[in-house]
């Protein structure tokens, strides 16, 4: 198995060997290790939908300690959140697992159809909490796309300089896209695609609909006859999209569901190729242990086809 | 052959020898080597109008070091990308063939009459790289024009110092322009100068159409008889417009089409002293024995004319 | 004479000798060297107008050396353009004539009420380019004029600590301003004296005409009886505005036209005590003998003035 | 077992949690992961005693990549080794092991009473190289101890900051010293001070005698009753003098020597509460059969007292 | 063939694409391209001898631009040079052949036990110059190597990050070492060992003699029945001591004498594996044909045995 990490590792050429260390480090942690698949516990909710939205549900995740003890017990490969609850704990679980800062944030006290995040960390503070990567967001389809892409553009520099992976979540949203149109098949495929082109090392996108957004782009989905039934054939489509699957690219779990309705994307995300998963609410919204066994059995999915 | 690089060369003099010897490596390489023409791959499109519509034609295309290959196969002078892809491939190809970091670049999930577009890579990142060169798009005609042409001021002046040659895109479009008005000869030429001023050292635009969009130019054109009817006439008078034929203009090959509608073309660009072609889709979106096929009849033209 | 060149640069007490060095060469340059009088090619039409309107109708204009050749065989005290212009011919010329490099320049693909130039070069590239001056455009009168006061307060202090003088083109232009009161006497004598108090070395207006624009203007006007009857009245002062005749302004020529309107306003100019004339396209859109007799005549007319 | 990482990490309390996840790291991998004892291998015997002396007796060491696949296949915690070393193979092990970057060196090309090392890399280094820690030698002693523990003061303050260990080769020597007396037990444990003084997270130094140099010293040892007769005392004395066993103290192993001498060694660091050993000769002048062998044998010794 | 320079390429896994340009640029370029050997002139005599001493011999020699043309004529893989002699021929040769900026020099007008060379150009002049890569004297031995050892470092950490190779000339020499010393196997072997854990790319050493130096070497030369009766056998030991032959090791050819001498030891470096040899004395003191006849002969020798 850890031949397809090695191999994973050779397609960051251009990287340095810090990097790699990283890179190496997710990926060779948790239930997951060197299977080159990869589950993420991501805890940004409480800065982008408010405390009680996110933790009210299961009250002990309001305590920052309780989401690096969640990811190191039910296995994950890293934990990702912004500075403050990086911050409250990194001290007690400094290298007991990869942590990935959340470099930028929103809120959701100020709505805006174009959506920009603040940034609020840096680079220095991953290294100071000893973090494995840095994570950014950019909304493509935002009329502020360009300053987060230019922002992410000097961050990145900077981050792999000194040795940091630099993972992305690309989420299409704002003025330029449907609300449907955000999680359609040739957007999720075009964000992954950007967050390629811009550096970035491990890529989160949204699992897929069927939708076309784009006439643009359905006139070559048709014409090309690219598969796009099945979440699994959706899913391949957007790691070829991501150079041709030389980048590692999971996907987000989305807002709580049941566990039947997560198991069957997993299973989907996984038939096609996916690289893993970054689970947040469906993970610390149930209670510990149910939120641990259902992390393993997503863990045993990808296993399975690793 | 070799005098007619040392011609061009000697037009740069306010360059430093990093500078020549650059732009010496492009002019030195491939099928044109010697001939002062060139003819280079750009494969930006990923970034700009997504996977699908980019690859989806010739799917190997998805893979970023198919480009390289692709390029050094056909014989290309340099080859141009994003971060993304240059890095992807950088460590394996590195020295076989120059490259052309893009530095910005804009996506088509948000669009606006006034286009602009975001900087996603850096002058370091060009060195660090190993590139011959940095690309930049500038969009005269739109009203974010002054963000442009201030930012590519700075990156030129730091590419310049550290010894790389700066590539500028020069394609009008915006709220101060008709579509047609966008390839229109006296917008064309307006555009070749432009990039010119700012002190690019290659010059890349469309070819032009006999359309004339400005009244105040139109007048002038019309009292000075300046020849306009064939494209020979019109990349001749673009030529003109770029300091009398002292700096290097390349022409883009646009949307992907049938064989001898792009031969047709480049014989236009090549009986007008055109300094050859900048050609993605034409290329790319082929099979690969067609696309070489294509780039090397495109070469044979313009070494034809050298 | 050459005291009169002394006394021109001790009004220049704060600004170190570097400043005066190049002050002086240019006013010890050409025809006029010694007589505190300049005449000064510019050519930033290219980028300003298009490459057809500006050089169509002498197509040897096309090429920029053919200005620094102008330049030099007409006697000028310096040439003035954009950096590629510059850059295109720095190294053949250099050190034959003081050259200004423009550092903002706009382009007409996109018009706007509130013009602001886009920053199109830096005192390192007048630097390493043996640059006597810096040129700067100000358009008093824009809603953006602030920023291009800021940007020009920065550049000036950089050059003027750099040695370099700083010659300001101040062309009222903008929502704050009627058409024809870009050129009114009241509008003129204030972008003078803006000009002069942003720290200008060297100052460019219009001949003003004797329209009068704010009303809280021609009450003074007329209660203290300004005159401004006569372009040469005009002059003096606007003259007179620039700190009493403590700082060296000139005038444009404007578009071309007839050789006695030329001539005429040039002895309104001269009689008004103006210090001289920058003539684009009055010289370069004539042939280069025309252009160059004009251009001594004008010389001549300063000449017997001074 | 991993309560024992723990407690020592509780030490540290001033240092980001940065660094604590590279000790963690260090403290972590290997046979002894775990255990809080340690046992690198170090390797800058090339650039200290050249390298036919240090790789001839087992020529497979000239190779760079040896030392890395030594060091893992014998289960150590860590590889230390300068720029060069590090580099040759950081690309293939990065992740596989931490590494230790030796930032100074000394060769033998030149002998001086008063050694000083040369500084030979950089904190940016090792953030590029993926490396856990910086190493640094000081020879108190010297009379150029304070250039030594100037620079060092530097670059650990830079190391702390962006999460790197300390780790301080304290090796007593020079002009302020008797040849004996550099491994004399009252040095050898203000030689230990001095590096926990200094703010070393890892403190290596030799294993002391029972000589006591210093007079002054002598007649506290002496009313004091300091137990000293046996290493083990020796080695309690000295842990106790690096902040009463708050530091990590390891001990060097000295030239090659046989297997009974070395773990006759061993047994008495161990006994004495040493946290462990960096054997470099003794483990790469053997066959890596060999050197295996008694690595894990040496691993033993320790676990067995943790 | 070019699979060996991948081959070497391969060995600088933590370098980045910008220095594995310019190592392939070295080794792609004349007559040994894709062999992996390679044949380096460098003229910084001129600095370190004298004029007369350096270029009397052959007056042509004292033009700078004689060398940059002879190292083209005889097929050379680079020409090295102090600042003056690139910058004199850098803007006519830009681009045609390789450049190794020398940035540090000794004159011979102040003599010293141990040498220090004085540091004379950077980083940027070898960017702005067009050039692959930097070169560094070392003199091991010296009282000063610290300083230049310190030096070295930055310089080179500088130049990697901006895709510059680093070519070490490791000269044993100083209060530490006999004369004959100098030049004596251990010593030469451990040169080689200090530029590569210094992070050299290339390193330059002068051939060995049969001599042993130090006693401490001596003793592990006899033990281990290190071959050295050959200069082939001293060479094989060198390139064995600077990481097993996984750094680039060429030989000098010092002192100007009779084309046998000088094929006799070529046959030597050769068969004992050496990447090849840097002459200048040897090439430029004799006449240019004569010199380019003997070079290309030593070029073959190489070449027979790649």
């Amino acid at each position: 198995m850890a031949n397809r990490v090695d191999e994973i590792l050779s397609w960051y050429g251009s990287d340095n060997p810090g990097v790699l260390k990283n890179l190496r480090w997710m990926m060779e942690t948790g239930t997951l290790a060197g299977t080159g698949k990869m589950v993420i516990l991501p805890v940004d909710q409480g800065f982008e939908h408010g405390p009680a939205r996110s933790f009210a549900k299961n009250a002990p995740g309001y305590d920052p300690l309780y989401h690096y003890q969640l990811a190191i017990d039910a296995g994950c490969n890293a934990y990702a959140a912004p500075l403050g609850f990086i911050e409250a704990g990194a001290r007690q679980f400094a290298g007991r697992i990869p942590t990935i800062l959340k470099l930028n944030n929103s809120d959701s006290l100020y709505s805006s159809d174009d959506p920009c995040p603040a940034i609020t960390g840096s680079v220095d503070d991953a290294l100071r909490l000893g973090c494995a990567a840095i994570g950014y967001t950019i909304y493509p389809g935002s009329s502020h796309r360009n300053e987060m892409y230019g922002d992410l553009r000097a961050i990145a520099e900077e981050a792999k300089a000194a040795g940091l992976a630099v993972v992305v979540w690309s989420y299409p949203r704002g003025g330029g896209l449907s609300k449907d149109g955000e999680t359609s098949i040739d957007v999720a495929a075009y964000a992954a695609q950007i967050a390629a082109q811009l550096g970035a090392h491990v890529i989160k996108v949204k699992p897929p609909t069927a939708l076309i957004e784009q006439d643009a782009a359905r006139k070559v989905y048709e014409s090309e006859g690219i598969k796009i039934d099945t979440l699994a054939d959706r899913v391949s489509h957007v790691i070829q999209s991501a150079f041709d699957g030389r980048r590692i690219v999971i996907f987000s779990g989305g807002a709580a569901k049941g566990e039947d309705e997560v198991l069957e994307e997993i299973k989907g995300i996984a038939d096609g190729g996916g690289f893993g998963s970054i689970m947040g609410r469906n993970s610390f919204q149930r209670s510990k242990s149910d939120g641990i066994k259902l992390l393993q059995t997503v863990m045993q999915i990808y296993k399975d086809t690793a």
